[in-house]
This record gives C-alpha cells, sequence and structure tokens, in this order.
C-alpha cells in the first residue's frame, strides 16, 4: 500500500512541479507545500476510492517523513560547509596567535572576532524581522527543544558575562593612551552580542523554521560556529595568562594571576583597575559556560529547521513529590553539607596559607568522596532495578532525545577527561601523602560513577512511560474484543485487568525506589555543579598535576574540561527529572 | 493497519517470554527469534483472515525495523562506554609521557598498549573460532561495508606497517644490551597483531552478526579503540622524534631527524642500525594511515551488529568506459604528469641543497595549483548540472550511506586544518617571495576544492540513480493501468514511455558530462593521494610555517592532517566511482 502511494505522490508531484520546470527550488517544495498537495491528492480520488484514501493517508506519514529527510538537500550540506570552515579557521588564528604572539596578536584575533559577532547580529536581527512579519515561517515548534533549565542558565550565565564585559570596558579605557582601541571595542560589541543572543534563543529557540531553510540553516550554523571560536579564544586566552606564572610559585598563583592582565609596560590610568581585573578573574568561567549553551541550542535549532513536529499534546505526568521521601531527604542533607563544606572551602582557600589551603583540599575531597561515593552506589541500586523491570524500550525513534543523550555524553566527556589525567599523574608520579591518595580515590570513583550515571540515564530515557504501559495494555484488550468472537470472556478480562491498573496506583516497590533513585541523584547533581560553577578548583589548588604536565598544559585541560563537566550536571539534572517522572 | 500490527506483535511478545519470566535477556528477544515470532504469527491467524496476514506482513518489516532499535540497549551504551574510557585513558597516558617524559616513558605506554593489542588479539580470535562453529552467529552481510578499496589499503598498509616493524625489531634487539626489552616486545606483540587483524578484518569486515550481540560490540569497541591509542601513540612519538631537531637548522632535517632514534647513551651494537632507522622514518606514515583504516572499519563492523540487512540483489550497473572520453584522457594525463613532477621533486629534495629545494618545492606547488583548480572547475561544472539536473533525491534510508558521507567528511577534516594553518601563517607573516605566494595559493585553492568536492560527492550519492528512475515511471504507468478504466490510453503513453527509454540509451548530454567529470575527479584524487602517500612533504621542506608554529606544534598538525587527508583521497576515490556509476 506504501508503494501505490508513494506513485501517487510522486506523480502529483510531478505535475505540481511541471509548472515551473525552470526553477529548482520547486522540485523540492518546502513542506508546507507537501502539506497542501496532501491535501490535493485526497481531493482528486474519486470518493469511490475511499478506501484507498484511508491507505494513502497512512503513507503521507512515510512519504512526508521521506521529504523531510530529502528536503535537507543543499542548505543542509552548505551549512555544514561554513561551519566547518569558521571553526578551522577560527581555531588556525587562535593557535597561531597562542603560538606566535608576535605576527598574531590579541588585536588581529579580536578584530576576527568582532567581524563574526556582527554577521551574526545581523543575521539574528534579519531573522527575528522576518519570522515577526510572516506568520507561515514558524509553524512548528518542538516542545521538547530549549527546556527551561537551559534557557534560564542561559539568562544567568549570559548576565554575568555581560557582567565581565563591563568590567573588561572599565578596565581596558585605563588603558586606551597606551593600547589599541580594539580592545575596549571587543568587549562592547559582545555585550551588545550577549543582549541580542539570549532575546533571539529566549524566544525561537523552539522554532521548526519551515520557509527559506537554506538561510535559516547557514544563519545558525553561523551562530554555532561564532559561539564556538568565542568559547576557544576564551579557553586559550585564559590559559596563557595563567602561564604567565612561573611553575614553581604554584601556592601564589591566584594573587599573581590577578595582576597579569594587561602589558605591564602600559600602566593603568584609573586606581580601580585591579579591582576590576580580579572581578574578571571570577566571571571568565560563566563566559564560557555561555558560550557551550548558546552553541548547543543553536545546534538543536540548527537540527529542527524544516523538521515536521507532530502536535501530539504532551503526556501530562504529574508531578507526586510525596511518592518519594528518603531519596529527596537524604539529597537535601547532600545539598546543605556540601554547601557548608564549600564555603569552608573557599574561606580557606583565600586565606593563602599552606597549612589552610591542605585543610580546605582535604574537606572538599572527602566531602566529594562521600558524594560521588553514595552516587554510585544508588546508581548501582538504579540499573539493578532495571534489570528485574520489565517495561519495554521505547519503539518510536525520537531526534530530541537522541540529540539530548548526544550531549549528555559529550559533556560527559570533559569531566571523564580531568579525573584520568589525574588518575594518571598521581599514579605515575607515586605520589604519596593522604591528599594524594584522596585525590586519586576521588578521580576513580568520579570516572565510575560517570560511568553508572549516563548508563542509568540513558538506560532511563528509554523506557516506556510506566501509564502509557498500562494504557497500550487496556488498548489491547478492547481491540482484541472487537475482532474475537468469545466477547464476554475479553471484557472479563479486560476488567480485571483495569482493576490491576487501579490497585497499582500506589506505587510498587521497584517503581518507588527508581523514584527514590533520580531524586537523590538529582539533589547530588545539583550540589556537584554549584562547588565548580562558583569557583572550586581543587585542579590548581593542587601541585601534583600542575608539576606533571606543565601549567600551561594543565590550564588547558582544565579550562576546556570543566565548563563541559559543569554542563553536564546541568543537563544530567533535567534529564534525572524526565527519568523521574517516567518512572 | 500497522497499530494491529504492532498491538498483535506485542502480545504474542507477551505469550512467547512468559515462558521464561525470570530472564530479563528474553524479554528482548534476538532478531532471529523476533523473525521467528512473526512466522508464527502468521500461522496463528485463521485462513479466513488472509486479508489481514497482508497488513501483518507489512507491519513486520515496521516493527523489525523497531526491535532492532529497541535491541541496540545495555551492550551498545556499554560498549560506548569502554571505548570512551580506553581513548581517554590511552589519551592521558600518550601526553603523560608526552609532556613528563621522566614519569611516564615509553616504555610504560608501550606496556599499556601491549596489554590492549593482546586483549584485541583474544578476542578475535574468540570470536573467529565462535563464528566459525556456530552456523546462525552471521546470518546477513552488508554488502556495502569494507569496500575492496578499504580492504586492499588495509592489506598494503598492513604490508608496509609489518615491515616496518621488523626493521624496529632488528633497530632494538642492537639496544638491547643497554635499553629496556620492552622496546623489542612492543613490535613483536605488534607485527603478530597486524597479521590477526588484517586477516579478521579482511574476512569479517562485512558481518552483521545476531548472536552474543553485546559481546560482541564490546569487543568491536576495544577494537576500535586499540587502533586509535596505536594511532594517538604512533602521531605522539614522531611528533616528538621530530622536535630533536634544532629548530633554525630546518634544511637538514632529514639528516638530522633519521639518526635521532634511541638513547644518545646507548650505542647500536650491529652496524645496519642507521639504515634501519632510515627505513622506519619512511614507514611510519603507513603505520598510522594502518590504524586509521582499521578504526573505521571496526567502527562500521560495530554499526551493523544486530542490523538486519535485506538481501536485495546489488543494482547490477555495467560500467561502460566507452560512454566517457575526454574525462579520462585528461585525467591519465594530469596522473602521469604529477608522477613526473613527483620523481623529480624527491629526488630534487634528496639532494639536500638550498637551490634544488627551491627548485623541487617551486615545480611541485606548480603541478598542486594546476590539478586543484582545474578540480575545482570540473566540481563547479558539475554542480551546475545537478542544479539543472531533475533527478529526486534519495527516498529510502541508508546507514551505510550515512556513515561513508561521515567518514569523507570526517577524513576532510584534516587536509582543512593543514591549509587553514598555512594560510594563517603566510598571511600573518606577510611572507613574501613566489614560493609564499604559490604556497598560499594552492592552500586556499585546495580548501575550495575540498568543499566544492564535498558537496558534489554528497549531492551525487543521494541523487536516484538514472536507471531507478526510469523503471520507476515504468511502474508506476503499469500501475494507474489497473485502476483506470482508459486502459488503452495508458498503455500507449506507457510504450511511448518505453521508446523513449531506449532511446535514452545513449547517454544524454547531461549524463555524459556528469560521467566525465567524474572520471577527471577520480583520477585526480589518484594522483593527490600517490604524492602525500609516498613521501612528498612540502609541509616540513618549506620554512615558513615551521617557524610560524614552531616545529613541535607544525609536526603535531601535519602528522594528524595528512594521513586523514590521504585517507580522504582514497575515500573519494571510492565515492566517485559510485558516483559515476549513478549518474
Amino acid at each position: 500500500m506504501k508503494t501505490v502511494a508513494q506513485q501517487m505522490f510522486r506523480t502529483c508531484n510531478k505535475l505540481f512541479t511541471r509548472k515551473t520546470p525552470n526553477d529548482v527550488q520547486e522540485a523540492h517544495p518546502s513542506n508546507i507545500e507537501t502539506a497542501a498537495q496532501m491535501d490535493n491528492i485526497q481531493h482528486l480520488t474519486s470518493p469511490s476510492q475511499l478506501s484507498i484514501v484511508e491507505d494513502v493517508r497512512e503513507g503521507v506519514h512515510h512519504v512526508e517523513a521521506v521529504m523531510e529527510r530529502a528536503h535537507h538537500g543543499g542548505g543542509w550540506l552548505l551549512s555544514g560547509i561554513i561551519c566547518i570552515n569558521i571553526l578551522i579557521l577560527g581555531c588556525a588564528l587562535v593557535s597561531g596567535s597562542a603560538f606566535n604572539s608576535v605576527a598574531i596578536t590579541a588585536v588581529h584575533r579580536q578584530i576576527f572576532l568582532i567581524i563574526l559577532l556582527l554577521l551574526t547580529m545581523l543575521w539574528m536581527l534579519v531573522y527575528t524581522v522576518f519570522t515577526f512579519r510572516k506568520d507561515q515561517a514558524v509553524l512548528f515548534k518542538d516542545s521538547h527543544a530549549g527546556p527551561v533549565w537551559l534557557r534560564v542558565g542561559l539568562l544567568l550565565f549570559g548576565l554575568l558575562s555581560f557582567l565581565m564585559d563591563i568590567f573588561k570596558i572599565a578596565t581596558y579605557v585605563g588603558y586606551l593612551h597606551c593600547d589599541s582601541a580594539v580592545k575596549v571595542a571587543f568587549p562592547v560589541v559582545q555585550a551588545v552580542f550577549l543582549l541580542i543572543q539570549t532575546y533571539f534563543l529566549w524566544i525561537h529557540a523552539k522554532d521548526c523554521v519551515q520557509l527559506h531553510t537554506n538561510f535559516t540553516r547557514c544563519g545558525l550554523t553561523l551562530t554555532l560556529s561564532t559561539n564556538l571560536v568565542v568559547w576557544m579564544a576564551a579557553v586559550t586566552e585564559e590559559s596563557i595568562h595563567q602561564t604567565e606564572i612561573p611553575d614553581l610559585n604554584v601556592s601564589a598563583s591566584h594573587k599573581m594571576y590577578r595582576a597579569s592582565y594587561g602589558d605591564k609596560k602600559c600602566k593603568c590610568s584609573h586606581s580601580a583597575c585591579d579591582t576590576f581585573k580580579e572581578a574578571c578573574y571570577y566571571l571568565y568561567p560563566f563566559n564560557i559556560e555561555y558560550s557551550l549553551f548558546a552553541a548547543a541550542m543553536a545546534y538543536v535549532m540548527w537540527k529542527n529547521v524544516g523538521r515536521l513536529v507532530e502536535d501530539h499534546s504532551h503526556h501530562i505526568v504529574k508531578f507526586h513529590p510525596k511518592d518519594v521521601c528518603l531519596g529527596p531527604i537524604t539529597g537535601i542533607f547532600i545539598v546543605v553539607a556540601g554547601l557548608v563544606t564549600f564555603i569552608m572551602y573557599e574561606v580557606f582557600i583565600l586565606k593563602e596559607e599552606g597549612e589552610k589551603t591542605n585543610q580546605a583540599l582535604l574537606i572538599h575531597f572527602i566531602m566529594n568522596i562521600v558524594i560521588v561515593s553514595m552516587m554510585s552506589l544508588s546508581t548501582i541500586i538504579g540499573c539493578i532495578i532495571y534489570r528485574l523491570d520489565h517495561r519495554e524500550h521505547v519503539s518510536e525513534k525520537n531526534p530530541t532525545r537522541s540529540l539530548d543523550v548526544g550531549l549528555l555524553v559529550g559533556a560527559s566527556m570533559g569531566q571523564f577527561i580531568i579525573s584520568y589525567f589525574t588518575i594518571v599523574a598521581v599514579v605515575a608520579t607515586g605520589a604519596r601523602g593522604y591528599l594524594n591518595a584522596l585525590n586519586l580515590s576521588w578521580a576513580v570513583l568520579t570516572v565510575l560513577q560517570l560511568g553508572l550515571q549516563n548508563y542509568f540515564i540513558i538506560e532511563g530515557l528509554h523506557r516506556e512511560p510506566f501509564h502509557v504501559m498500562q494504557e497500550a495494555a487496556l488498548h489491547t484488550n478492547a481491540h482484541a474484543c472487537q475482532e474475537n468472537t468469545e466477547m464476554s470472556l475479553v471484557v472479563e478480562n479486560s476488567k480485571s485487568m483495569y482493576i490491576l491498573t487501579s490497585s497499582s496506583q500506589k506505587l510498587s516497590l521497584k517503581r518507588r525506589v527508581l523514584k527514590e533513585v533520580c531524586a537523590f541523584m538529582l539533589l547530588a547533581n545539583i550540589i556537584l555543579w554549584i562547588m565548580p560553577a562558583f569557583g572550586a578548583r581543587p585542579q590548581f589548588d593542587h601541585a601534583v598535576e600542575i608539576k606533571f604536565y606543565k601549567f600551561t598544559m594543565w590550564a588547558a585541560i582544565v579550562n576546556i574540561g570543566l565548563p563541559f563537566g559543569i554542563f553536564y550536571r546541568m543537563h544530567s539534572v533535567a534529564s534525572l527529572f524526565e527519568v523521574y517522572l517516567i518512572s
């Protein structure tokens, strides 16, 4: 039947496209036109062929999927090529300026970035005006794209980055008499860019654009690659700044680092410079994080261009916090304890005495080991329940879920890399003492925990929700009822099933344990997010890795890995919430 | 109809799995069992419901696809986690030994590699024995996987790597009295590994394993990550070896490099050492290439585990070399000219005189610019024809093709990176002189050519083959014939169509031009493959980039990028041949 529908569709398609044989664009009509043609097919068929119409309708869905895929065509490819070119050129420029600061200075790099930022802003404005004027531009919205946590995160990090840009402007204004004006221009442009982009992504993150798809795709990859180039530049710049510290004098790194902004010969003309510089030091990780968030959202939008989303009403799953108790309580306890030790750590570290630093590290390491061990244990319990649990795997394909899983696994790489590099450094130097032992255990347990958590979340997202299963069981019986002659028996059967379902309103033990595990993991991930996001950097306060890999290399690893780790924790919280609802 | 089939299948599935309620594995039966159950469904239905059977059969295909996806489940995830862990641990070890040669020596790294190689070999032996004994292990073969060019390439590079290992063994035997025995053990294990892996991949590259899928998946990711770690180690080792050359003395790099193997205090005990070392210098790129090939094949096998391939008879497309003439002639001319200049280049470079080196570079640059410009031009012609051409995009989803496209684009990154880094270096230093101008033009044209070629190949692979379109047209008409009352008209129509088809046996102009373009591009890619694969390294003979990025960095870029570039050219040749057949 499907083939008939396809052939009919193909014929119709030829008929319609014959009108404009010279316009190649028309040969691959936009999806809206496709939908219109579908209606036409149904009008064309005579009433006597109503039975075929049913089959055609069935086929339509298939054909639509096909058209959607075929429609990717040129724009998809072109935007990919643009993205690759901008990224690699950016990479070459950034590494050029890192390895050869004579020929390519920060000014050259910043001019390149300014051009990229301006182009991206221009595109965003065009897009906004266009979608505002045309009604048909955005017919579909992907309800999964741009979830609340991502948008709120973007806003938060955007605000802090904006603050950083203000401070940077204030700092470099003090150097204007002896340094390039570009150094002031860049934060100005970036600040404007932050405002426009945050607004743009907040409003349009869910769009599935249907008109001018090629242009939109190219614009989105431009946004994506601009953010990634900004990210690369920020990571490199911070790693280089930090290398100006002599390797041996590790304990004094903070103080010396904060003073290292700006040229040494060129003196700042106002007194607040040092304060601003110190503020920038604390704010730069948020800027790195912001670029990653924006890149992720642009990528999701790019994937959604031209997609036809079924406007299915979201499964309204109610959130019953009363169902669970042990998990949240332990979780809240862990969060509070984590916050207390985190504040102690920050206070101790700021005193910058050897004795206090060690104490701070001791507290921080022990707290982290406790959290990570408990998380691993509870995840193992969760995984065992999955094994005992007979729920089916989800059958329908879901691009948003695949993307989510990809981002989750990709982001976990960051923490994986840091942990493995720590393990290698500690084991290879054979470092002794309780701090090294704790550091090693933390790293090993983190690797274990990441692996387990990834497994748990992905398995959880791919299971059929409980309530859907119950509905399906009822539905099957109802169907059997129509087709079978022994009706009474089946109806009875169905009734007993219904009673069974009702009685299971009170959660089964398995479901309850799963929910407890999810709730605990969710809270534990929150505290593991808070600690690095708000400034805990034991990686730089503990000397083993710095001595082993030299400062530049280690700073690069941490600056690349940690933002991904922070992103991972936030993403996990959102995913665990979803798993909680499904379970 | 589909939903009915699905529900029936679900019910049956429950019936079958109820037999072993405790065994969770049974809840996700292997695909073979699924097929068996499908048969059962058809037997269970009474003869009076024959019409439903048709629909069920239609649904079966859908359900099978679903089961296949669901079946991915645990093993897919677990094997992914294993792969990530091995890769990142390998990465940490390799960078540790690169940045801190005191704590982690080459010996530590080699012990790690030996363990990985032994584990992989063990798995391969188990797999081979297992599939040999059980008939059902491999029911399906993916005819697209492991194409001839990949397998022959693997064999060729495997042989040359084997030779390199023999030379390495011979070299390090001479150092046994004062160096670690592991340095001999590693090439010995690697040589055995090369034999076993090449045999394994040659025989099993097309397998779609159906039994013990989880175990097989894990084994394949082990193979994949072992090859990638070997690749990382080789790239890093060669980059470090090359840094022992003083930066300034660039022109003497070859000679000094060749003498830098082995420890300086430790003297070789036999006289052939230097010869062997020199041979190793020429052979190491093949080893890097071999690892990439093997990794690509292991990845394809991993993707194919548990896949149900329709055993459709390959479209037998005849290869008519007579159809084209201009393309192949120009191509052969280019290949011959390229070979001549390549030999001249090698001869001139080996003389190691400044004057001769410049002449060699001049010839090499001009030749490459000519080739790349001609390729860009012909690709542009090809792309224009695609625009004029009304062939539809392929509708069915094809995982092998997606993979092919992914590998093609991924591999092109290598050449992209080298070219962009060259552009940045030449532009930033503002280097003058004809050699720099030529180098810059070559890099810019290469970027252009890569983008165009990627576009051309991907578009070409996604077009419906010409002969299939003709068949489809006939088929549609035949169908219309059955359903329409005005038979005679349609039959006549169909006949006229047939005549049209026959008359188009002689190629239309568009198709012919496309074929010419493909043939020319194919041959041009061959010469662009030969030159770097057999030792042309203008990147090291020309000083600008080395001075700009420092030797370590530039050696790392070239050693990472060039093998991918070589892989890209070979892959392009194969893809262009496919495009030629489709056109």
